[in-house]
């Protein structure tokens, strides 16, 4: 039996952007044509740039659902779905233009949701505007999307503010990284089987390293990309994210409270990176020229500075590496290695988890430097649970060699694996935050990540440069090579 | 690189019974096939009842090779491997006879190997006769098949003759269940993978089941089954044996000395089972007529006593369970469930090792009872290694279930699995004893196995009737729901 949705109003601010056009709607659509989403349901799109509801309808059905899911479309489904939307044109800033809004919700027992698909600058503006217009009912919500802020001050500014017109409760700090399928596997995987989960430590795991990697570049995004960073973008939350998933004491329930307990625990005991650890244990880097694949063969690409709005002596980071330390009985001496960036050499997100090798061997080795069990969580660009285990070869030898597992039941091959939006969407609706962030893990990412930003910011240097297509700068090759290790490159 | 024999003199007793021309011909003839064996290496074959060469030839090439390897036979091998094949027609009971014999064995430099594929009664006289025509030299063996004797008294003098005349090192007491591809991937798995291994004790593994079930009755062998029942036949040797290659601690190394002395350190630990634990922990059972799944359909079959060569008041056992214990640290607490027997539901052999569930649950259960994990060693009717993990259903729900993993590379699944004998008698030949028994080992089996043996010889009873095409007597079932658990029917 599939989850079905509350009856709801979802207020989507932002609605012409790249978040809500890409995969919001979409998943919304798909929601719809699932029978998930309650009938009564209503999807009010906010933009202040587009005039008419005709030409919003237009934007999503041509330029986007047709386009980007062309296979999953149907025109039965869309005609349903599209009868959910209405739409406002509004500038978010004016508490005056909320009265549109105001008319249009008149139910105040059904589940309100505003969704800030907006720069986080624009959170104090919007809560404050729905206070002022009396629209905040005690079943509504506020999502964020990240990142929240620019730094520790700039973030617990914006908390504050929309603290003062919804109880956190309220708040759903969204990492669509978390509602991924495989995220949630990571933790059946971790709690349902004893085999793992009793090995999940400092004793029986050598290391753990965690990628998202993208090939493309910066794209339109310079206005924001260049106040940002990758370090903000991608680290401070989505990285760090994953590692408290996968670093996570086993919660006594899968209850909100119980699992975000455990993850905040995490947070705080990360091991500072100060002062000339930061040096040591972080590599930022910024792309070059070079070759992208592509599915047309190689495309030759241009250096960070020459794009589009980029200012030729910017000193963002599109990529960084870091080793990073838990501070706890667990994972003493395990080091985590984090990495993301752009124009890299694949899109890919994996979660890699190193056992330690046998301590002693008997067998007649073929690939000595690929034999310790290693798991790991794909979750891009296709998700999915990889295994290796040593095997014997077949034959009168001893000889033993590695073998990849794919944890994947074959009975679910053709099955739709749904997009995180569309499993947040309905806990977001049906007022369950386990996989939202709570404000106390915000800020302590924010308050590890402080150091580093502060220390980058006074350098006023030039990052370390990279070959687009690349796997990033050779500082992050030495980063794992110091401590005898290697990044996962197989992707 | 296929291991290759050296020059060798294999010689066959026994050469017409069942076991030479069902699978040591055949494993022969498949070496051959494969560039293994040495092109001087010569089989001179040898029986009492058949009188001529020709005659001997046309019993395995039409008799067998044709008819149970149909797919893997063809002429052209046939023709070269019929070359190394001599034949004598000799009785092993008198020395004269072996004059032929020594007519044949020239070359003293040569492997020699005499396999005695007889009744272990035997051993003795042909040692005796072997010396006695000073055709034992240094470069002798002699290979021995099981069961050795008929309870610790016998074995011990059959084994004390044959060592009259070989040295320990000569002697390669064969079971062939250790030359199964399965097995040898057993201490792979276990060795060469660090996530096994961690967990392989009692702190870990709840219990562990190995079963050798047979569909087939005691067709056309009453006269040596009747003395000898499933104890002896099966348990004694072959299921403790495996016991051993799970339960042994890790050895330093794959010689033949630190492997054996792992295994008769289990064989030494196991709790003894006397007086009226007895009762408690040993089931034995008679198959009743019924019906047995066949290619064609269900086909009916008689009971024990009627088969032919059968006494009607026969006390023999075609069916034993048992629950062991080994009283060492590793193994303190975990009950090894050990069954075999004729005329069970399937033909089968699988180690399953049932890892304990997870100390707290937090997922919704699919299946409450199958969602330990799991390792599945199949040795029978195919080989393979199946691990039970438990998975994440797709969708919104945290459902878990479980999931079937095989271990089987794809790379291999087009290579043909040797048979164990093609692997053990390479290993005789180039004198590598580590997968055959050490006299130690032996004795402790048949010490531990005397008890119970000899409580049934009191008791004089008929074992429990159990109906054929079933899994075996209640009590079997019993045996297991004492302790609250099951054993695994789906083979």
């Amino acid at each position: 039996m599939p989850i079905i949705t509350e009856p709801f109003d979802l207020i989507l601010f932002g609605a012409n952007g790249d978040l809500a056009l890409r995969k919001l709607m979409p998943a919304l659509y798909h929601l719809d044509k699932d029978g998930r989403l309650n009938q009564s349901g209503r999807i009010i799109a906010i933009s202040r740039k587009i005039p008419t509801k005709a030409e919003y309808l237009s934007l999503i059905k041509e330029q986007n659902l047709k386009h980007n899911e062309a296979d999953l479309y149907d025109e039965k489904s869309w005609q349903q779905f599209s009868k959910k939307i209405e739409y406002i044109c509004l500038d978010l800033t004016s508490s005056q233009g909320f009265n549109k809004l105001t008319k249009k919700l008149k139910d105040k027992t059904r589940q309100r949701i505003f969704y800030c698909a907006v720069h986080s600058k624009l959170y104090p503006d919007i809560s404050q505007n729905l206070a002022q217009n009396q629209l905040i009912t005690p079943v509504s919500r506020i999502v964020l999307e990240k990142p929240i802020g620019n730094d520790y001050e700039s973030g617990s500014l914006i908390n504050q503010k929309v603290a003062e017109f919804f109880n956190e409760s309220q708040i759903f700090r969204i990492d669509h990284y978390l509602g991924k399928e495989t995220v949630q596997n990571l933790l059946a995987l971790r709690f349902a089987n004893s085999i793992f989960e009793h090995q999940w430590n400092q004793r029986y795991i050598d290391h753990i390293q965690i990628t998202i990697s993208e090939s493309i570049g910066v794209e339109k995004r310079a206005g924001f990309y260049e106040g940002t960073g990758a370090l903000r973008d991608m680290l401070q939350n989505h990285l760090l994210q994953l590692l408290c998933m996968v670093a996570m004491d086993p919660p006594a329930s899968l209850d909100a409270q119980a699992i975000r307990d455990e993850k905040v625990k995490v947070l705080n005991a990360l091991k500072p990176i100060e002062g000339s650890e930061i040096e040591k244990n972080v590599v930022r880097g910024q792309y070059d020229s070079g070759f992208i694949q592509t599915t047309q063969g190689a495309e030759e690409v241009v250096c960070y500075r020459d794009e589009l709005g980029v200012p030729s002596n910017s000193y963002t980071d599109t990529f960084v590496a870091v080793k990073v330390e838990i501070d706890n009985w667990r994972w003493s001496g395990v080091p985590f290695y984090l990495r993301t960036g752009k124009r890299l050499a694949k899109r890919a997100c994996e979660i890699v988890v190193h056992f330690k090798e046998v301590p002693h061997s008997i067998f007649e080795m073929q690939h000595k430097n690929a034999m310790a069990n290693k798991l790991v969580f794909r979750l891009q660009p296709d998700e999915g649970v990889r295994l290796q285990l040593c095997e014997k070869r077949i034959g009168h030898r001893m000889q033993v060699r590695p073998m990849i597992l794919s944890l994947i039941n074959s009975e679910d091959e053709e099955q739709r694996v749904p997009d995180a939006y569309e499993r947040l969407l309905v806990d977001v609706i049906n007022d369950n935050p386990a996989l939202f962030l709570r404000v106390d893990e915000l800020m302590a990412a924010w308050k590890w990540a402080d150091p580093i930003l502060q220390h980058w910011h006074k350098q006023e240097q030039k990052p370390d440069a990279y070959t687009s297509g690349s796997w990033g700068p050779a500082a992050s090759t030495l980063l794992l090579a110091k401590d005898g290790r290697l990044w996962e490159e197989n992707h």
